[in-house]
């Protein structure tokens, strides 16, 4: 039988050393064997990058390798709770063992950063898609759900807004006058960090949280759908990046309110607290060096609004970004 | 926003009503969450289907859904696992809403018959690809793994060999004298029944399982490798069904014998139990309407041998089914 098979691209490039004590059996069996701890509950997430959908066809293995995992943490992390197992579902078009060489390393390197074990998957024939599935623990109780805002909650975000969707429209400009610009809104696209750590400490202060990846307004709907609210973001406090702030010096023709109110993919959290926790919760943020920006409010009206510095209105043109929407 | 996007699909086609206690939180947050039962260990398996490589691209949407989760709850019944939560990723090359109906329609069904709860999942654009992870309990060390296999062991099988595999070829076959032939072969390929009940109760009798997706040989193939054993089949012991062997009868250009040893899909177990348990696992067997076949005995050999009603050695052409063969 010539050439590499299934088992054997599992064999070669996705038996790694079970690390984790939770796990009995990890790949190789018809299923994966795990002791969850008892008194947590299991949080689990799902995600599935399509190359040319999600990453274009050309993007380096251990980039997808490393999106393909942080994506799903993002999820983990905007429950707050803590990475432990994952699977792979891999289908390849081919058996190219440079790729799978790389794609295994880069993923490898991000399980371990993280504290994941992969503990099974399946490896299929088919267009490129890379499918990651993630469970967490979270102690009962305590998860950030997107159904727990109340009129007076004060509206947070982490990080700045828009950088990843300002890299997205500069992978198609050549002659920017300053490439660092370039280079550290294309980083945030390929390499958003997810706040793991940040979010399984903030469950003590936090009702709510939601992974930006579909945009500010569109991510902090689903909370506000799903806790029956409103609430008001004021325009000028939303935090920015200095990258970002340059280049709308430069290059005037981008939409810019559009990149920070729904541009995708930034994988920052969108975070809702009650006002008596808010010392502490800048307190830890400070702790562990996470810019955290009070950006809005949450009311009754049970619309999202954006003011801008003098309480007015603004007008918004659409309010997200939707895989199968016709733009 | 025109069209269906990826949160109305999810809304209207994939949130089902929440059955089970132990799921906390299901469709429609970052993460589901769920509270395992105490003393309990998971069992966990995924498995993606590609369109136009495990299904015809023309197969009714009803089909596809049950298949990917009888695919999963096969692998659920290899370990003994009593089957609890579903994750289904979908890509999708667009938004068919006839097509959505009857998937969702189908998966509810199969998913209600099972007691699986959908807990989350994802939709994206792309090539027809579905991906299901499955969770179910098994008590602690009860589980039926690969590797627990001894010399002296007897290996059976439940149901009929070769049916699914014969069922592929005749789907290319117009004019067979008996229609009845087709139908029962070709229901085998396309509606696999996981014997998920059967092997909850097993594991009180076998040491090992596994589903034989692959074939026979391939799949016996790693149980032995995983317990560093040898095994001797007896071919003539190996069932076959009326249709299968009729069919034998009719047309001759066919290689039933690799279709009995070597053809996939037939999602029968094939399972490995001391002498001392034979008679209560056929009890079992009968008690519960399975067929079960002694068909073998595992050896110390190291090898895989198949012998016939002499007991003299059969010389095999190939040993099984690998994905990315080129057979």
């Amino acid at each position: 039988m010539p050439g590499t098979t299934e088992f054997s691209v599992i064999e070669k490039y996705f038996t790694y050393d079970v690390a984790r004590d939770d796990v009995v059996l990890g790949v190789g069996d018809d299923c994966a064997l795990l002791s969850p701890p008892p008194g947590k509950q299991l949080a689990v997430t799902v995600d599935t990058l399509v190359s040319g959908v999600h990453f274009p066809v050309n993007t380096p293995a251990e980039e997808v390798a490393y999106k393909s995992l942080a994506v799903s943490l993002s999820d983990l992390a905007a429950m707050g709770a803590e990475p432990a197992w994952a699977t792979l579902a891999l289908t390849l078009q081919d058996v190219n063992e440079q790729w799978l060489e790389k794609f295994s390393t880069g993923f490898k390197e991000t399980l371990n950063a993280y504290g994941l074990q992969l503990i099974g998957g399946d490896t299929t024939q088919g267009p490129l898609t890379v499918t990651v599935q993630l469970t967490g623990f979270v102690d009962a109780g305590k998860a950030m759900r997107r159904d727990a805002a109340k009129p007076g909650d004060r509206i947070y975000v982490t990080g700045t807004l828009g950088d990843a969707a300002l890299g997205l429209k500069l992978l198609a400009v050549d002659d920017l006058p300053d490439p660092a610009i370039s280079k550290a809104c294309i980083n945030k696209l390929n390499h958003p960090v997810p706040r793991v750590e940040f979010a399984q400490k903030a469950v003590e202060y936090c009702a709510c949280a939601i992974d930006i990846s579909d945009g500010l307004m569109a991510d902090l709907g689903h909370i506000l759908k799903a806790s029956a609210c409103g609430a008001r973001l004021y325009y000028d406090q939303l935090p920015a990046s200095t990258e970002f702030r340059n280049c709308a010096t430069y290059l005037k023709s981008f939409d810019y309110q559009q990149m920070i109110l729904a541009g995708g993919d930034d994988y920052e959290l969108c975070m809702v607290a009650s006002f008596e926790n808010e010392k502490a919760l800048f307190s830890l943020a400070e702790s562990m060096g996470v810019l955290l920006t009070h950006i809005g409010d949450v009311d009754a009206s049970g619309k999202l609004s954006v003011l801008d510095s003098h309480g007015e209105l603004i007008e918004l043109k659409q309010s997200g970004y939707e895989h199968f929407a016709h733009e």
